[in-house]
């Protein structure tokens, strides 16, 4: 490159060691040794650069070309780069408040806190997989919504920078194999491979030839051996990327950690920590013409000629407008329809052929079955509806009748074909969120969220309303066994913030399920179902499951009831069966209710909560899972305390004391248990809830 | 191979089908396509097989060659295997009992059912991961523990039969990845090649180049086309798989599901799902030579090569015992070592060295750098502590001083540098336990467990007693943002049975902690570390932490305190400083409960409980992490209910109001939410636990 050039690149690094030694935290080497990529990626065609599509002004345009830094730690490089262009959010300012309470400079990138931020990266292998799922999207919407008068309404590419750390996670590796399978053109990666991992020379765990996996997925791949001393190599490689269109392109750069510090380049100690202000000054002067008094300084030729490369990537933008509107004129449906998307509204009587359960008169069925007629229902009028399962299509029942495969050569498919590969699907329904446009859904065995939960949290972080459909939900998957039965899977999701969790006990509760989930689009939902029949309950309500938890039995006669079981999914019914024997056989008065979702029954206001969950009438939890979580709602559990086993439904639900014999005996054990020992119920509604946490930041 | 070959094939092809059909649930595909596998599996090297070593009689002799099936669906395929050899827990009934309540041939393998079973298999992609822990144990104990003059006290091999799901799974890429980069040449992966996923052909999913990527990971790679009409090739691949032995080998053999099934032979129908009965009845016609009326029937021949082969393995351990008295009398030392180390026993003295830390006296620091402290203790008298990290080794401060790295040519290293691949690192440390004679360790940041849970949760099913150190457990974490700050993980971890999650609050619980991780041979222990200092507690006690919960500071005076504080690791100190201001400021006695493990806890008889919680006095709980679960010991929470923020610990910690100052006065609103409103407090002790699960089935 020309002397400016390199002056550029080492203002980078200069402005990286200086971010991380203010806030005497952070990760100095990536950013000093990606900084060519970065000058690359952020340069115009006309300057010799990428010439990436992106808007300062306008960092939410549609046909941005998608910039994922997977080695998240390096993001100062990230907010660098985007104050050189010009990102509001990135101003000086907040380039000195990096890593600090409420800045829009976190200490890793997160899309909610950052304009030009497109995902929540750091945790190792997740951007890369997300940038898989980016590229899926753009290349379906492009296959959607273009014609052949006009075929660049959505055509962006999408970059990636990343680490050796992401490419040893697992969860890369199914990406892309999946994206070579895919053969996703648009995809480019560019590979910092500088032999440096935490703990040292990446000789110590990392060996492996990353080339020919990656030939081996199905990718072209290219080194690039220098990026210090010319950049005509790494040029000519992403020129030669672009060309390829059948294939994600993977270029291996060779670089040195902590470029230009005297003493750390090169090495693991530059990777986590500040250098050491002594050692920035030796950096600066060591990069030729920086002054080593100064901080934070951009010098003036710098900053235009970045100044200068957003204005170019601007007009792009500009220039698309134009177009766009064009298109508009001339297939408003079309227009109007992407327009929706990306507004993530939903369109007029969505919710309108969500079936409805008739009692006595529709058939009993597995609640997978009835998530599928929901997911059916909902299907032809959302077309952003776009997924499919990790090879469990036919158990998961999530295919949308008559939506094609998304494959290589058709595109405007949209299912997909995950493969065996949970966390990945998770991480790229992530990457689909982030693209916009999409309400992205996926599937597995819900025992099998385990593998995903590392994206599946991220969906939560991110808000990215991503639906998860989790069949399989109990023992009650029955010879399978416990490898496959979940146990603790219910608490962990629930656990997480902004996450809901659904699990209906019947037709109508999982239309709530559904309606719930496309209209939280800023909360992941996960639908639990089963895999074995439910009988009908005579009493479920759409309405009232949608405020999480609702009476679906009162107890007969009037006054407060003896006794309430508390349940979800297939769970519910069986407490139906107790409540009429517990009233039969010993007038025990009893309420059911039913909570298919405990997230949005916190929601509703105190009088509605106590009104179905009085907390002063003994109450019993029922769910075939574990008991964690239950106290707060219930005296006493009947759950899991233990793994399930393999075995058919019917005897597993006997054996662990589901059956609707041992409920309604646990029942009259607990109603016995306070009017025996003459104890008060504890009351536990009576319990104050504090908000601790101070201010409203992101 | 020979007409009884073929015969004996054929025969374990109909026994599954005869299995899958009986339990009317199971996969009869994958047995029926990998049966010539098994068969050379199980057959002596004067048979043509592969000469395993294995014994009926003692199925858990140390220098077994082990097996694993990865591709567990297939299990009836193990069990006839184990059945004809002469395995006790696979009688001829026990075929019949498949995937029934309480058998030991469960619907997928259960290391803990069936003797003979290596590990829980099921779960896609563990089984080989597993089997690289298998490899590195043997390994290791050998390099350890043989001599010139006895070479082969441990000398084993290790056999996989995987499939497609297994290698489209990330965490067996990252484990093949490592295994190719410690050259385990005594790892063997028979490769079922059949096309064929539960969605259909890998045409939809799974194109890329299986044997290039392994290839790339350093192993040695053979194709074997053809196993219907002849064994040959086999045989050949697998000779020369075993002359490699500084490489793992990767055998991809084609094969067709469902092989000999006329109607579903190559599709994935055969999957998972019953044949049917005529169909059944079709492929005894189709073998021919079976008699289609016969069900479960082993023809005398075939028994009887089995039988034979069997008895050859068997005269491979009585050999080997011979050698073994040898090598007992020569080296008393070493094999007193390496049976104290099968037998899972402690040496005397172990716990001897745990530091007790003296307040006052000894430094406040991280309980992360306890850890180390509390591991290095202990090390020097257990050579079976074999770990590492996932290339965060000295942020988790888990290196065993003065232990060398175990790589390649140092196969006598106890140190595992696991890469960035935390999945693979759980699962690989299960197949280390599996061997016997280790107690694995391995390591990551608390919210990184995300990415291992698979392999954690059967740590907990197999009965492994893995243990897992996690460090920076909390937003404490700082300024790395919630992208590593784990909110839900210690609830996910404590919601699953069998594993004890522990939060040290200073040096003497840490040492606590290490006790019970080391007396929980078949329970894995989650060691929850700060990245920060922690005050010192005066009263804090290493026999009390044992107890899961215990009074770290009394309230001032007589009687029953008018508070109580219950709180895990870095918040305890916060607690002590809270209760001090209540007493000095408002008179509030103000008991403070350290509870570093709830498992243990609720262990306790109900005395020692309520001693420490009395559940009617006002009880506040205070702990970094989602507040699921701790209604059922506190009235009111100061917990997370939202993901962290980047920013430096302190101001993370006022802000999220874990601050001495905000638990004060929180304490102080509890106790005036009873006083002022006059109710009752509700006794969280006052209810009862109900035992649900019938039987004490494994
Ligand atoms: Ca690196
Ligand atoms: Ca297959």
């Amino acid at each position: 490159g020309s002397d400016l050039e390199l002056k550029c690149i080492n203002t980078i690094r200069v402005l990286a060691a200086d971010m991380v030694e203010k806030a005497n935290s952070g990760h100095p080497g990536a950013p000093m040794g990606c900084a060519p990529m970065a000058h690359v990626l952020w340069s115009s065609l006309a300057s010799g650069g990428v010439g990436r599509a992106h808007s300062a002004s306008n960092p939410e345009w549609w046909n941005r070309d998608r910039f994922v830094l997977s080695n998240g730690h390096a993001c100062a490089l990230q907010y660098i780069m985007l104050h050189l262009s010009g990102y509001e959010d990135c101003s000086m300012e907040q380039l000195k408040l990096f890593r600090q309470v409420g800045s829009h400079t976190p200490g890793h990138p997160e899309n909610f806190c950052t304009k030009g931020v497109e995902v929540c990266t750091g945790p190792l292998g997740q951007g890369i997989s997300n940038a898989v799922g980016l590229a899926i999207a753009a290349k379906h919407l492009g296959a959607t919504y273009n014609t052949p008068d006009f075929p660049n309404i959505i055509s962006n590419k999408t970059y990636v920078i990343c680490g050796d750390g992401c490419l040893q996670e697992g969860v890369s590796g199914e990406a892309c194999s999946l994206a070579g399978h895919l053969g996703l053109g648009d995809l480019i990666v560019l590979y910092d491979d500088n032999k440096i991992t935490i703990d040292g020379s990446t000789d110590l765990a990392f060996t492996e030839d990353v080339n020919k996996r990656f030939e081996a997925y199905g990718w072209h791949v290219q080194t690039v051996n220098d990026v210090a001393n010319g950049l005509g190599d790494l040029r000519q490689a992403i020129e030669a990327a672009k060309k390829v269109t059948d294939k994600p392109s993977l270029i291996k750069i060779r670089t040195e950690i902590g470029y230009g510090s005297p003493s750390k380049q090169g090495s693991a100690s530059s990777h986590g920590a500040p250098l050491g202000s002594s050692e920035v000054v030796a950096v600066k002067s060591r990069l030729y013409g920086m002054d080593p008094d100064k901080s934070f300084h951009v010098p003036d030729d710098v900053a235009a000629y970045y100044k200068q490369q957003a204005a170019e990537a601007e007009e792009m933008r500009v220039t698309w407008d134009a177009v766009y509107l064009k298109y508009k004129h001339a297939l408003p449906d079309k227009a109007a329809e992407l327009e929706r998307r990306f507004k993530h509204e939903l369109p007029e009587g969505v919710f309108d052929n969500l079936p409805t359960f008739i009692f006595g008169k529709d058939k009993a069925n597995a609640t997978r079955k009835f998530s599928e007629a929901c997911l059916n229902a909902v299907a032809p009028k959302l077309p952003e509806l776009m997924g499919g399962s990790a090879d469990l299509t036919g158990s998961n029942c999530c295919q949308i009748k008559g939506s094609p495969d998304f494959q290589k050569d058709t595109p405007e498919g949209t299912t997909i074909r995950f493969g065996v590969r949970e966390h990945a699907m998770a991480a790229i329904c992530n990457g689909m969120f982030a693209y916009g446009a999409f309400r992205p859904f996926c599937a597995t065995f819900l025992q099998f969220a385990g593998y995903a939960l590392g994206a599946m949290r991220l969906s939560a972080l991110s808000k990215f309303g991503v639906i998860y459909i989790m069949t399989h939900d109990s023992i009650g998957l029955g010879e399978d066994g416990p490898t496959h039965q979940p146990v603790e899977m219910l608490e962990s999701l629930r656990a997480m913030p902004n996450m809901n969790v659904f699990r209906a006990a019947d037709a109508n509760e999982m239309a709530a399920a559904y309606q719930i989930a496309l209209l939280s689009v800023h909360t992941p939902t996960v639908i639990c179902c089963t895999r074995a029949n439910v009988s009908p309950l005579e009493n479920s309500s759409r309405v009232n499951a949608m405020k999480g938890a609702y009476t679906v039995v009162e107890a007969e006669g009037d006054g407060t009831p003896d006794l309430v079981l508390v349940a979800t999914g297939s769970e519910v019914w069986r407490c139906v069966d107790a409540a009429k024997a517990l009233q039969s056989d010993h007038s025990i008065r009893t309420r059911v209710v039913s909570m298919p979702c405990q997230e949005l029954f916190l929601q509703q206001d105190e009088e509605y909560r106590k009104s179905v969950l009085p907390g002063n009438i003994p109450t019993l939890s029922v769910e075939a899972s574990s008991e964690h979580g239950w106290h707060r709602f219930a005296h006493a559990q009947i759950g899991l305390t233990r793994f399930g086993m393999s075995g058919p439904l019917e005897q597993l639900y006997m054996k662990f004391g589901f059956g609707a014999e041992n409920v309604a005996s646990k029942g009259k054990d607990l109603v016995d248990f306070y009017k025996q020992r003459g104890v008060d119920v504890p009351d536990l509604n009576a319990r104050p809830t504090f908000v601790n946490f101070q201010g409203n930041d992101h």
